[in-house]
């Protein structure tokens, strides 16, 4: 296939909240407690909410930056590409990188959420929650419908307030939600605990599937104090093996056999090991253990409810068949430091024909599998054939994608410290 | 390659310390305080050192017993094959298995004999520790020199002393030291840390090479305390990697560019994706982090380095070419769960020839690699026409493999929970 006619939907980018996002949508009675975005007396700007001061607007957001800045994270809206959080603006990236749709996950709320979960004053949490995902549906998705796919935050302290979240967003066309890849390391009951089950029901009611995202516990994987940042790094999709482990061998696909989870930013290339582990597992323990999945695998189990996604996995790729091709969705990590943006359909391209990937096989990993997993449906608004690479590059001509430098105020900034960023994500 | 062609070496098996282990080689004036084995009321055999006890003394030391009595260690050494601790029936065991040769890590002591480390009292401490190695070496593997790798315990507590005891045991002919996969997870100095530089130098004036095994920071890899044991069991390998990682992108390496260091029961299938996210880790955040490698890469530092090794997994040996032909071991990890003893070489001649595996491969993986790594030499001792499946198997026609349950006192334990289980390994 040539790369001006894939069809790319990513499954995994990130939008950073612009700082009027809550004056359209918050009730007038929790307009002064919303959060809002201050300038410090150095010129960042942080989100502050409560007691609470959230530093990196940007959480990472260097997209088109040169690489040897891409320790400092931008501090300040004006220091950002404005794709970052310009919906008009990063519509206009997307094209320039030939990618048709995404969903996005919320910055400075965390992965999932738990930001406004920890607001002591739980009807002012329950209305922030509900103005971001207005905000989130009816704003900055509604603008472009057949580029974004919509995406809910949980209501993490009430299992049956998040199912009614989860139902009142389903009407507005809302099917995913992003949720923790651990509730207990958020001293919340586990994934074994009934507690979930009312958000469980709502979701496989609905049709909506359950996104986790890498870091989601709050939990860095960090093995010491002093270890290189490159340690954390390379270690970070460790996490959400284990959330697939604690979901595969729980109670939760039994009871709700139709419930779809996706692994987000988590890659591809450990699943085939992982799959014949858990079937080793099994094998070897189950009599033992008690675990009876009748004539089915666990293996079996992973591919029936977890969607995997990745952004650049040789391994994933040519091991497609053993993950199972129907389970793999392609992420751009927009505008993260991982992505490979304006550039990533030519990456894929590249490894798709490395690995002798057929053209069936590349149309489900570049987006027919997303849109069936997330029911999405581009067509309906925007024809296919102008939905391809080409398509949408040529509707952009002339958009700068160059490298833009940070100001030397930003530079001189020394690199934030793995300790440091430890403690922001478990704070 | 027919089976009974194959000559197999294990790189990570156990041994059940026997009680009377100290009495042959504790010197005199610590001969009242070493460990020593009680029996309990209920009938239980325990390892009494100063104030620890440690309750199971089997550690999992399920060779030979159905699969649905997996989950109860036994707890008395009259339940447990005699194989587990006995040196002469070990053998037989062995060679009914078809195995020539083994390197077996310790159990009560913990894998990186922190429970040594743990005694107040430091010549005590240090006395016991070289006792230990003096057993394992002088007593156990030199009653049949040709059938096991030696290997000794670490002096954790003092990195100069530790540094004498690997050349105290190297000039005995032991040229491997079992470790903890993260010392900082037992408050000790990181491997990022300067403090282990002696022992790094005398690993590497001796030829000694450093064995990292699953589970050895003394943390399972936990969910949750409620999640089922299948989950931990699944997930155990996970430590391993970041072991890897941590180690990877130290100084270590750079500093002592001949060290070796092996991922004991650590598998292999994950290693190319891991592999994978080095080098892409390293491509895009270089610049920014500091590192530097020359024109080598991370993946090329992974394979100088680093030994791995596999019970089964078929997608390491797919994958084969990929993590480095010349770093892949077999393991058989008898007396543990995990083990296919004794059709261990029957597994993996089946799954060599289902990915095609040549006998020049296969020579690599189950002899060739470990021989090399651990500078060990059978032959000198045992020509090696006897030293194949089949020779080893004629040996012991008639010897007893046949599975044996657990008394019904045993069978009437209730399974240790998952909470009991990360309680025991974090003490």
């Amino acid at each position: 296939m040539q790369t001006e006619d894939m069809i790319m939907i990513s499954v995994d980018d990130h939008l950073v909240e612009p700082p009027d996002m809550f004056e359209q949508v918050i009730p007038a009675k929790y307009r002064d407690q919303a959060p809002r975005v201050e300038r410090t007396p150095e010129g960042n700007d942080v989100w502050v909410f409560g007691d609470a001061v959230i530093p990196n607007v940007g959480l990472n957001a260097v997209a088109g930056r040169p690489k040897d800045e891409y320790g400092v994270d931008p501090t300040a809206f004006d220091e950002m590409r404005p794709g970052c959080f310009d919906v008009h603006e990063r519509v206009k990236d997307m094209s320039a990188g030939g990618v048709l749709a995404c969903m996005n996950f919320p910055s400075f709320p965390a992965f999932s959420g738990r930001l406004f979960a920890a607001c002591p004053d739980k009807d002012l949490a329950l209305a922030v929650t509900q103005a971001y995902n207005d905000w989130t549906i009816d704003v900055w998705c509604a603008a472009y419908p057949e580029r974004f796919i919509p995406m809910a935050l949980p209501v993490l302290w009430d299992p049956e307030l998040c199912a009614a979240e989860i139902r009142r967003v389903a009407k507005k066309g809302c099917h995913s939600l992003t949720f923790t890849e651990n509730p207990a390391a958020l001293d919340e009951p586990s994934f074994h605990d009934p507690h979930w089950d009312p958000m469980f029901r709502a979701l496989v009611d609905e049709g909506t599937i359950l996104n986790i995202h890498l870091g989601s516990s709050g939990k860095l994987a960090v093995t010491a104090p002093d270890a290189p940042m490159d340690v954390m790094i390379t270690l970070q999709p460790m996490n959400i093996c284990m959330a697939a482990a604690d979901l595969v061998w729980s109670r939760v696909f039994k009871e709700f056999p139709t419930l779809k989870v996706a692994l987000s930013e988590g890659g591809t290339g450990w699943i085939p090991y992982f799959l014949d582990r858990l079937d080793r597992t099994y094998d070897m323990h189950h009599l033992w253990t008690g675990q009876d999945f009748g004539d089915r695998t666990p293996s079996d189990i992973f591919r029936d409810h977890i969607l995997t996604c990745f952004i650049a996995d040789p391994v994933g790729l040519a091991l497609r068949d053993e993950i199972g091709i129907d389970n793999i969705c392609w992420e751009q990590d927009y505008p993260h430091s991982d992505s490979s943006w304006p550039e990533a359909p030519e990456e894929l391209n590249r490894m798709a024909a490395k690995y002798a990937v057929t053209d069936d096989e590349l149309n489900k990993i570049t987006h027919e599998n997303a849109m069936r997993w997330y029911r999405f449906d581009p067509y309906s608004v925007r024809p296919k054939d102008r939905c391809t690479v080409g398509a949408l590059r040529a509707e952009v001509v002339g958009h700068d994608v160059s490298e833009r430098s940070m100001s030397q105020r930003h530079k001189q900034r020394s690199n934030i410290s793995l300790a440091e960023m430890a403690a922001n994500a478990t704070a």
